[in-house]
């Protein structure tokens, strides 16, 4: 199988390197010339063979949007886009929409595993037709981790679902992290009861009910950088904690810790707080306590 | 009437103030000879006509803990100590055995009103035997606001209930604050959109569902320092907030806003996150996201 | 000054007779025949002055859209419409741009006091031009409290802007009683040492840090109602908490007490939690703890 | 190496069967005469060679401190005992200094892996003296998972500090549990965008950030009972997670999570809630909102 992928940046050259190593041909485009295979966005769509399959891996937001309102007058019937980046699931459907007057397919993958999936392979979400899917499955057998198919590969639902997938298990992936973070802080606040901190996570890993792939990668991190000394508690967020969390309040679903895992990377964020601020100017001003003034 | 009061700071003068105002004859006594009215604990005692009313209004803890311990051998049968301080309830259970065998009555009074008790008079909520709170009953008139005397005063019930509604009344009062804290940060952050965030909170103060002395308060310390400028969102705790979660935790009462007061707290505390530190290691690990390095 | 009024259900029927009772003449229509001085939208606009100012009191979202669909064809350049319901502050820019073209105003205020707004007045928050702020002054002087204007009304901004403060004014709402309720249960919990919960609430009415007048009205429920027998714990939202923390997660805000006591009221309104089954059944798997069938 | 195991239910059991086929002998005690091997704790101790090794695996709190109790007068300088059971750390030491007097020592162990462990072997977190954790090694080798050792058991400090460990283990694993919950709750809820939950749930396990063991058990769980239509949402809570969160109030650390995991538990098995009841009360009284009564 041959297909198009757009954008080689960190995750897109290795998925390109995994497509290949699995015998699917890849021709890459990217707007970098040093990394492109080609020149131009047509140049790409001419070297493909119909019906066309092209994995779009850019940004998601306003550079994933142009580039396929950028792909569709290039495309013709029967070809299928794929949106791998993390685009909001409501964004798949104005996309599919904007393809289909041609008879062009549109279809989204989640794709999760990071830098790793290049050697672990990429656990795949996937929204659209279970005739497209059926087409380009050679692609998600080379991209996916080895094992049983449906242990890295589901078809979710239709266009749309394999993002709104993906969403949700960004938003559990939040609250994972911070539950590992707070018993870290925890261990790391009483270094005079807990002689070994690294140790006791490494020795987590086997038996125990936390045993987890993020929790082999706190260890890692915690040999490389006992302490993290070299690494400041500040944390960004992506946009996909944010939607679940938008998600669950439209559907009325109650998202405590996925909602207390995003709130702790807003505040790790600000240098001061205004809501701390107004808390320190009330104690203040019913009960005299004083407040830390700014130099 | 004549009580005894042990403690004259911020609080302990207010007091007296209030007291001697409404007619009750004080007799003051602080470990500072400047402010207090005789030299020794001893003195105190024997100022003071039988049956004896001793208030002690110091920090909690050891500080209260050993003020009671060195009244025992002082007082004599039928005389009261009344614990006004923030000590946690479980502590009153100790002083009531400590001073039953020798006759001793205690009880503990729950104070509320900070700096404006002075002029405003005090929320009460008292724990002891029925007679000891009659025989008492013209202090509490005294400390207590003007108006209907169940709406500023209640005995709770026995030894330990004084104290116990303080620090329910204590952990909700740090979820109001945090409540209007997270609604300043909010409009705070939309100056875009709030042209006048002061005004919209000073607006708040008739006729809303919001209105509240905390909100009084708020205004006051917005017209003082706009944006609060001069004060940094670093903020106390003073015991009774976490008391009120442990006990929520003991009885099984789910209290999340209770709680996420008091963690705010203490983040706001930190000058940087060993939690967030963790999540920012374990997003380098998988998604080689840049971490921010520490200088 | 003479205004239409349309809606003249609960809310727009009380604040018909606040505007009456100060002197505001009000022409009010109603899709109910019975309680409508007017049969038709045309006939209240044929019964205003013009410049007109129609103030539209009805349901947000659909309903409150046609309502001001249905007015654009009807007013003429130099009217105004203000929009004082529960709508989302995106919602007003919609509908300022459909008047627009016409020459036709708008304004929106965020009106607070529910069903004692009649007797004490009603807290506003608006947003629109300077020009139409005072032009219809007297209307806002006549709903808001008595007492100095700037303690019960504010002109927050531009268009947009009123709505926006009402809905972070609904957001600390939510919060603020979810801390009365969480200590409520605490207390309710431990009524072997609280013999007197309902009395404890009442006697922080006055002098106490907590005083307001949440505090007031869960007073009158207790004595209406003590222990709530007649009361189920099922609550509602409205939207405006669910709008506050999308808001704040759209500005990095973060909001935890907030969000958890809109999380608590849907957790309120389940018969059964998905969540908690899923969490059972893992317990189940690992420890082999029992779980309780369903029957 | 030849031990004594009190306490021969589900978990000593299966504990008892890795021991002995990791070549460990076991006399086991048992208050049940038809699972244990002698009669009597004296018969117990007569049993074991000098220095005796005891493992008490009983239920923690009062039963484990009856054991160890009794125990006490039976054994003599140089024997050990190992609780291994779900015991707070600071029982630990008031069971060594128990026991110091006479010479013996005391080691506290906290074992994870649930009714997996015979199969996988036991995650251990030890506390106690470098000497007897090098002496008893033999019967953590036995216990612990294979791999390397540092991957499933470590000495994490002096006595307490394995029950430390494991509290702070079982804190995570509470909000680890809720993590997901949440998120197959909002995928559950969406069924119309996600046709296959379960199959969803599966694809994570190989490939992406979230796969963990937990995660295996939770698809297990829903192969078996697809939709949990046999299990309620009511889940118990065993303690762990209480401590977890008193030890982070007492040491200023933030764990909103964690503290959310078990709110929620304390929700789960409500059947109404008091706070809702009054979050319900004050909108009534406000807004004249219609409660739903009971019937």
């Amino acid at each position: 199988m041959h297909i198009g992928l757009i954008g080689l940046g960190r995750m897109g050259n290795n998925m390109r390197a995994r497509l290949e190593k699995n015998d699917i041909e890849v021709t890459g485009y990217d707007t970098n010339p040093e990394v492109s295979d080609v020149a131009t966005l047509a140049d790409l769509v001419a070297a493909l063979p119909a019906p066309r399959t092209v994995w779009v891996m850019v940004p998601a937001g306003e550079i994933t949007d142009n580039v396929i309102r950028d792909l569709e007058p290039l495309l013709e019937k029967g070809d299928l886009v794929i949106d791998g980046g993390n685009s909001r699931f409501t964004e798949d459907f104005t996309h599919a929409e904007l393809l289909a007057p041609k008879g062009i397919d549109f279809m989204d993958a989640g794709v999760s595993g990071g830098i790793w999936g290049l050697e672990n392979g990429y656990g795949l979400m996937v929204g659209g037709s279970k005739e497209q899917v059926e087409r380009v499955m050679p692609v998600f057998d080379a991209l996916r981790p080895e094992g049983p198919r449906e242990e890295g590969f589901v078809h979710v639902g239709d266009v749309g679902a394999g993002h709104y997938a993906k969403m949700v298990h960004n938003g559990i992936e939040y609250a994972l992290m911070q539950a590992y973070a707070e018993g870290y802080e925890l261990l790391d606040t009483r270094k005079d009861i807990i002689h070994d901190v690294t140790g006791t996570f490494k020795a987590w890993q086997r038996g125990t009910v936390v045993r987890s792939w993020l929790l082999d990668l706190l260890v890692r991190a915690l040999e490389q950088d006992p302490e993290f000394e070299h690494i400041e508690g500040f944390v960004q967020d992506s946009g996909e904690g944010r939607w679940t969390v938008e998600e669950a309040l439209n559907n009325a679903v109650p998202v405590p810790t996925i909602s207390a895992s995003i709130f702790a990377r807003f505040v790790s964020r600000q240098t001061d707080s205004p809501a701390m601020k107004a808390v320190a100017a009330l104690r203040n001003q019913f009960g005299g306590h004083a407040v830390k003034a700014v130099d």
